[in-house]
């Protein structure tokens, strides 16, 4: 059974195309680095050259709490989760402040915060339950819990796309959750637990050691399953990244391009390559975080940074930082004189 | 004699409030990585917390040939300067389209690019002369022109200013100018010419060759003023340079904040910190270009670029690609709520 459609190629014309524009361009060819690579990017996920500049780009904020919280594996109490969704709400988090400089907006879903109720019927129309499951010692959903997870991501990419979303960024907000992506990441990577374990909001020594403890026994605990990914997100995962594995998923399905944040969203995107085979091409690694499982994601999925900002927040704000850069990348395509234009010999 | 008044120190207790503000944030403290340091840099550089967004960026690209063009160092004839610098004016070029989307401005100064007359009385009124000597075989400036070029860096710098610009970006054009440059910056680090000199525009091997030649005949002739940033720039540097070298250091000056670009702005500043010691404090790095002399630069200076793109075009291209960024850093303490605000526990 494949749960999505076939993920389609990108335009290899419009990228054709887009290279061509670019050595035209009144500057040495390559001059411009990876604004150029980002261009001819742009132009192959549209189908256009020159593209269009993002008009609606849009950041969802997956948000979910996480039993292995219990475990001591954060810096933070989980009631933070809650009170940061509001927060998202309220326009006052790291990614509203980046989003708004950068020209995108932010929605944040709650899809397992542990509240009885979501803090609106909008914010909680994707809801799977309260928490996840505590990886450590139990699977963090069950098999019908893990289907809804991951369709509830794809109904979100359908409902943002079908509204005009012209470029996607997944963000993560949930206390805990960079245990289950990091054991996610080992899994899918086959690495063992003290490579790519890191601090995630800033634990200590004493706490890494209960969160590598945590990993290894959700490890052990996924060991059968590793090369089936729902499985893993059943097993160690949780609401949250099922929900974003979907999202990354059907935006590549529905040729919309998505840059990606950090360690939470990569290892969903991981997840997402796998069961949407080639969904990465319609990609862009936004940052690289501290979190070494991220390199080890990113290594993987053969993408590579734009910025390297030492960012470890999560929210999707290193992508939004990134967006920036991408826009600058479409300029150049729109709005430079070729060298013919401006009536310069190219020597 | 000191060419340039005392460089004010940064604004210490501004850069603490700005600390304590970031650590007040609904964040991890340090979770904001690069962009909390920057954010402090802007406070001390405003003398306020939060500090203001810049609303006047202000890009200024200085223009100039190279009489060392001739000796086949580029990839491209020296007439593109001046068809370059038309493409500037009429907004064609990549830091016009990049500037616009950072929301910045950009001028042109016809510092000594080989026309007899300038493109306008505004672009030429700084002008030095028409190119500067070929540094291969003899000095690029009299004693007077590089006082008359590094003065005419100083004066747009006090005009920006005093038009009310809040941050400066110093870009460059010139065909041929990464091998002065690439010479300043040997000199100024003491190095090798073969560890530092690059392709600029993109020379095959045999202009590497030609370009290296020129870069040890120019230090040659360089060897007993490698103490003296002014002696240097007459010798081995050119009009465009040591105006840039005055714009960089009057920005300190006159407490105001700057993004470097490239290969040739990075060359500048070296020369203007040596002028006016600890203007460096008031720059940050925009990029890192592909030129290996300009990470032997940046290192000198301990500017770690904000990012690197592989870029290497000149122009301010490089800085005005990382202004997204340094505004990013801004809007953090600007906008975001504390955990009071938000009434959340930090744990």
């Amino acid at each position: 059974m494949s749960l999505f459609g076939e993920v389609p190629a990108l335009d290899s014309d419009a990228a054709a195309a887009a290279r061509a524009r670019q050595a035209a361009l009144t500057k040495p060819l390559g001059a411009l680095g990876r604004l150029e690579a980002l261009s001819v990017w742009v132009a192959a996920c549209q189908s256009a050259c020159p593209p269009k500049q993002f008009e609606r780009a849009r950041v969802v904020v997956f948000a979910g709490d996480h039993g292995v919280a219990a475990s001591g594996v954060s810096a933070y109490p989980a009631e933070v989760t809650a009170a940061m969704v509001a927060n998202f709400d309220a326009g006052g988090a790291a990614v509203n402040v980046l989003a708004d400089l950068a020209g995108a907006t932010v929605r944040v879903a709650d899809i397992a915060v542990d509240t009885a109720e979501p803090l609106s019927a909008a914010i909680g129309a994707h809801k799977v339950r309260r928490s996840s499951g505590n990886i450590a010692v139990e699977d963090a959903l069950s098999p019908d819990e893990v289907t809804q997870a991951i369709d509830a991501g794809r109904r979100i990419a359908d409902e943002e796309i079908d509204a005009g979303a012209d470029l996607l960024i997944a963000g993560d907000m949930g206390i805990g959750n960079t245990t289950p992506a990091t054991t996610l990441i080992a899994a899918l990577t086959d690495s063992e637990p003290v490579a790519v374990v890191g601090r995630g909001t800033g634990i200590d020594d004493a706490g890494w050691a209960r969160k590598t403890a945590a990993v290894r026994d959700a490890l052990y605990r996924a060991r059968s399953s590793i090369t089936d990914p729902v499985a893993l997100l059943r097993i160690c995962g949780g609401a949250d990244l099922a929900a974003m594995t979907g999202f990354c998923a059907q935006a590549a399905v529905r040729r919309t391009p998505m840059l990606l944040d950090g360690v939470v969203v990569t290892a969903a995107a991981l997840a997402a390559d796998a069961l949407a085979p080639g969904a990465r091409h319609w990609w862009q690694a936004g940052h690289r975080s501290t979190e070494p499982a991220h390199s080890l994601a990113l290594r993987r999925l053969e993408l590579e940074p734009i910025v390297e900002l030492d960012m470890r927040l999560g929210e999707g704000s290193g992508a939004v930082v990134a967006l920036p850069v991408v826009r600058a990348a479409v300029a150049t395509l729109t709005a430079m004189a070729t060298f013919e234009e401006a009536g310069i010999s190219e020597g």
